[in-house]
């Protein structure tokens, strides 16, 4: 607890994803850690919020992906729900917490004034449901899972081809035109039941059925190169194998090879600051307390007695 | 044109999703905008980004949800892959944008210097899928999608019920035991196919159909009450009705009507400052341009004169 509140006194930011009240019973209260740093910008990550009837319940992302309505949206057109194929309710919750922290200190900076950043996984996973939180209002019907394609444009879907499959996203009645063009099927664009797109949205399936027809005798491959000439927009549907050999992520450095690991690659930072360096390979990640002494030395000026001292009273987890 | 170079000239911050190149042909590169305001941060989404091969490329969010690998690993455990059921691709591209100008922002409130910040939907998209990415390395096999499943951690997976599903997240041996307990499956605990999460792991397709047949022959309340009382974390598939009703989002401000729009409501800010304002309802969006003339004159000072005759020059998208 010393060398807790030696940190956060030397610190711009506090940073914790405890359950809400796990500090404070820790006897670092809210009050607590801004007496220690009147300067310093507390911010929690949790998966209700610090507030609320349901702030004291355990969160995963499976269970915040369930509850926070992702999982009834995402799945088959048969009605089939699937998770969200990666844990998408923490790494949101992350960005917030990182949005939030960054424009505290921002405003610090600029005014002097302190926040106490209070981020949930719910709020954080519902943030992200767009059209289908306004098509319910609307329309009075509850949003089911819609396979791959959107809700109220057409054709914006994949297709089956002779090997795979492709994602095509025909927009408006132009690319529409063009893509009926690629699959020699011309008279489609100008069928009563597809003209317009709400007419191909309301035959969604009747013209789904048509274009795969055709799309299943050639192959991905041969499809992409003939929507492409059209510049219609389209896509292979890349599994973990194509991220390794797509060249655009390699030109952004998106693939870092990891120091001495063997080639083991680590995905780089999304957010480029053109003209500024942009890392090629990436650190190895320390191992668990690998920089705790530099910190209590470096950070803090702890003496080598102390450090030592600590290292031999040091209770574990479980012990605690 | 000359409106715009007056909005960079007076502005902190300016956004653009244009295709790269786009802006720069109509008169405005990367060197013009500094030139007009040598503090700005010019910040771009985009497609892939303003450097690479691809970088010309159209997208939209189903594009890149298929070119990132995102729609690989999510859909059924039978193999069938679907899109996220919202634009996430979108969304995580302005998170990532967001953070990268407040940061921008920070700094050259601390140290003078400006920043191009360059961010691209599938360098954004790609950066999420964390544990696939690494999966595909060690394993050398592509990842596929699981369904509602981890990869690694079970029973942490949704389960039929009598009347819908339920999530259960029963991540350690601890949680795993009392599980069985609420089944009446005590034995489980013990059972050599079970005993670890790696065994567990191994045999989930057994231990699946083993849970599923007893939550089979009650209601999801009825078990959720039993698991609640044990701790074990489980949950409900909530879906747009349920969103609606949740009282920990109505606590947190999450569903915020719309002023004038007969109770229409939309989502809130996740990011919340503790003990600063809160709002409990939300301005109806502007109707397209429903500020224009506000802008004209307030921030750029711009006479009466002067803005008429704007309007009467103006051009619309389709001329230009």
């Amino acid at each position: 607890k010393e060398v807790l509140a030696d940190l956060i006194r030397t610190t711009d930011v506090l940073i914790e994803n405890y359950r809400p009240g796990t500090l404070a019973r820790l006897g670092f209260s809210d009050e607590r850690v801004v007496e220690i740093n009147p300067n310093i910008i507390h911010a929690s990550a949790s998966g209700f919020g610090h507030s609320g009837p349901e702030s004291q319940k355990p969160a995963y992302d499976c269970i915040v992906q369930a509850l926070s309505g992702i999982i009834s949206i995402t799945g088959t057109e048969e009605g089939q729900s699937v998770r969200v194929g990666t844990s998408i309710s923490d790494i949101i919750t992350g960005m917030y917490t990182a949005i939030g922290i960054v424009s505290a200190l921002f405003r610090h900076e600029k005014t002097g004034q302190v926040a106490r950043v209070d981020v949930a996984m719910l709020d954080s996973t519902v943030s992200v449901l767009e059209n289908a939180i306004a098509r319910y209002q609307i329309s009075e019907e509850i949003p089911t899972p819609l396979g791959s394609r959107h809700p109220s444009i057409t054709p914006f879907e994949s297709f089956k081809t002779k090997d795979s499959e492709i994602m095509i996203a025909a927009g408006n009645d132009k690319l529409f035109s063009d893509l009926c063009t690629v699959i020699a099927k011309p008279d489609l664009a100008v069928d009563q039941r597809f003209k317009t797109n709400l007419m191909r949205t309301e035959n969604q399936q009747e013209l789904k059925q048509i274009i795969e027809k055709v799309l299943s005798e050639n192959s991905t491959r041969h499809w992409l190169e003939a929507l492409d000439v059209k510049k219609v927009p389209c896509a292979r549907i890349n599994n973990m194998k194509d991220i390794f050999e797509n060249e655009q992520l390699k030109e952004r450095n998106m693939l870092l090879p990891v120091e001495s690991e063997n080639g083991f690659k680590i995905i780089g930072n999304p957010i480029k600051f053109a003209g500024e360096s942009n890392e090629a390979s990436a650190e190895k990640a320390p191992v668990l307390g690998e920089h705790t002494d530099i910190v209590l030395r470096e950070v803090l000026g702890y003496s080598k007695e102390k450090i030592a001292s600590l290292h031999e009273n040091k209770i574990t987890r479980e012990e605690y």
